[in-house]
């Protein structure tokens, strides 16, 4: 069972989506039962995982009745989760989607607090004899030390076990020093190193200690750089739809290609992560990727070398 | 135990209310963790008549894992509750209040259906020595028959347990043919019977077999009427705030003194009838009142006789 890409969600959440005709401020509007799916970015990760044909584990904390529910779900979507029980209530999102344009009006609680015993107690289950790789995404819940990743990052490799880490900010720079490959988009970059390029941040980045930055960079692309070299992938065609999940996508190319070798073949790698995020934005839902695009767009992406 | 005030509410709900600073469409908010309260009328019922300092047992369906919330917080509030279980998942309504205005967005889930095999067992477990009255209000849910509210009064009469209803349309002349204590408001009792004054509504539904009639009617007050005569009640002094749930209280009084007698004195009923709808004006959520309000107002209530 080696191999298997842990994915993790330290903030899971239990996605409600209200679909009404239109959303009226101070209206009163009849809905049908919602959609509910588990989300936080690291589910979106293992959702596009298992869609690309990988073995995955969602790792994360759930509690109270909203927690049983998100396990539950996770269950019927297939994702195999090892989940650890907090005493606060997981959280929900609620999604009101307007009926005449699609567009979301969004209220994200905040997640319960998470004590130190409760850390403990994820890092005690981690099964890291299991593990390929370790993808992390998102944000933090209150109460984890800020750097929780960079943490999880260290103990992966004193397992033999490489890290993925999707976040930004001041994470971003700890989670490159503890030997992560490191996954942000042009802002978070920009945040933590101040005003340069795209390919300047993720050299940087490499250069603090990561063993690869990959770093989205909007309509211009995606960047990769490593000890090899660095490269920038060319979008697709031009697509609309929902954005959200397309980062998540990416980070699930990368780490599904980190746990196959350490120092994959990154234009490669590129190439299926431009074309599993442009896939990703063809589907109205986040964690969801439109896998004939991606089988069609995969090959035709253009990479160069930087 | 006998003169439990027995509450129906056949289409229970969890009420989720968010507090954002402003609600903008398309926009992303970030919220707490919600109020979670159950609901649905006929707890907004049983809330009131507790508060008045009677014995309250709550009656309805839950399902899943919304319903286990559901029982929690009714057990959490105080309320002895006998709820039947189905198999659908119990409804929620969700509000969003607008810090600016207090002005309330709301989603209302229809809610499950129940089965002829659960509104059997639902009969089968009422215990209809211990009530005093049954409280019937609010909606009915899908699968149940149109005269639900008539068969449990008719149920009740055979049991000589006294009941109140609070319904519209043909519902309620259904109610009154079955000899129930009949409570809606003017729009409601226009729906069933056209148009007509509140005054001769009531004394309609007391011809058609009604115990009595209690018709709120706005800013005009409250009209009751039974086979003794036919009373107005005065509304006190102009009370601004939030009106729902005022209903609910009106039929907590009037199903506190059917308890105690099924001919009470109408008009000392309809002096607190008065006092607790507006006492529930002043408070923020439907099912509170301001007893020290109610106090004040409920022996300075005029009632005259038609």
């Amino acid at each position: 069972m080696a191999g298997l890409i842990g994915t993790v969600t330290l903030n899971l959440a239990l996605d409600v989506t209200y679909g009404v005709d239109e959303l009226v401020v101070g209206g009163s509007h009849r809905v049908k039962a919602p959609l509910q799916r588990a989300g936080g970015k690291g589910v979106n990760v293992a959702r596009v995982a298992a869609t690309l044909g990988y073995q995955v584990l969602a790792l994360g904390f759930v509690g109270g009745l909203t927690g049983e529910i998100v396990a539950e779900e996770l269950f019927d979507a297939g994702l195999t989760a090892l989940l650890t029980p907090i005493r606060g209530e997981t959280r929900r999102t609620v999604a009101i989607v307007n009926g005449v344009d699609g567009d979301a009006t969004i209220f994200n609680e905040a997640g319960p607090s998470v004590s130190e015993d409760e850390w403990r107690a994820f890092h005690d289950r981690m099964p890291w004899a299991r593990l390929g790789v370790l993808a992390c995404s998102g944000s933090l819940p209150p109460g984890l030390p800020a750097d929780a990743y960079a943490e999880l990052a260290v103990r992966a490799r004193h397992h033999d076990v490489l890290s993925v880490i999707d976040v930004g900010g001041d994470a971003l720079v700890a989670a490159a020093k503890a030997g992560a490959v490191v996954r942000s988009n042009g802002a978070e970059l920009r945040e933590a190193l101040g005003e340069l390029s795209v390919e300047e941040g993720a050299r940087q980045l490499v250069a603090a200690g990561a063993t690869a930055a990959v770093i989205t960079d909007g309509a211009r692309g995606m960047v990769a750089a490593s000890n090899q070299g660095a490269w920038r992938a060319l979008p697709v065609e031009r697509v609309a739809g929902n954005p959200t999940g397309a980062g998540d996508a990416c980070t699930a190319v990368v780490a599904a290609a980190v746990a196959g070798s350490p120092e994959p073949d990154w234009p490669v790698v590129l190439k299926s992560a431009v074309a599993a995020s442009a896939a990703a934005v063809l589907t109205p839902v986040a964690g969801d990727i439109d896998l004939e695009a991606y089988r069609r767009w995969q090959p035709q992406v253009v990479v160069q070398s930087l």
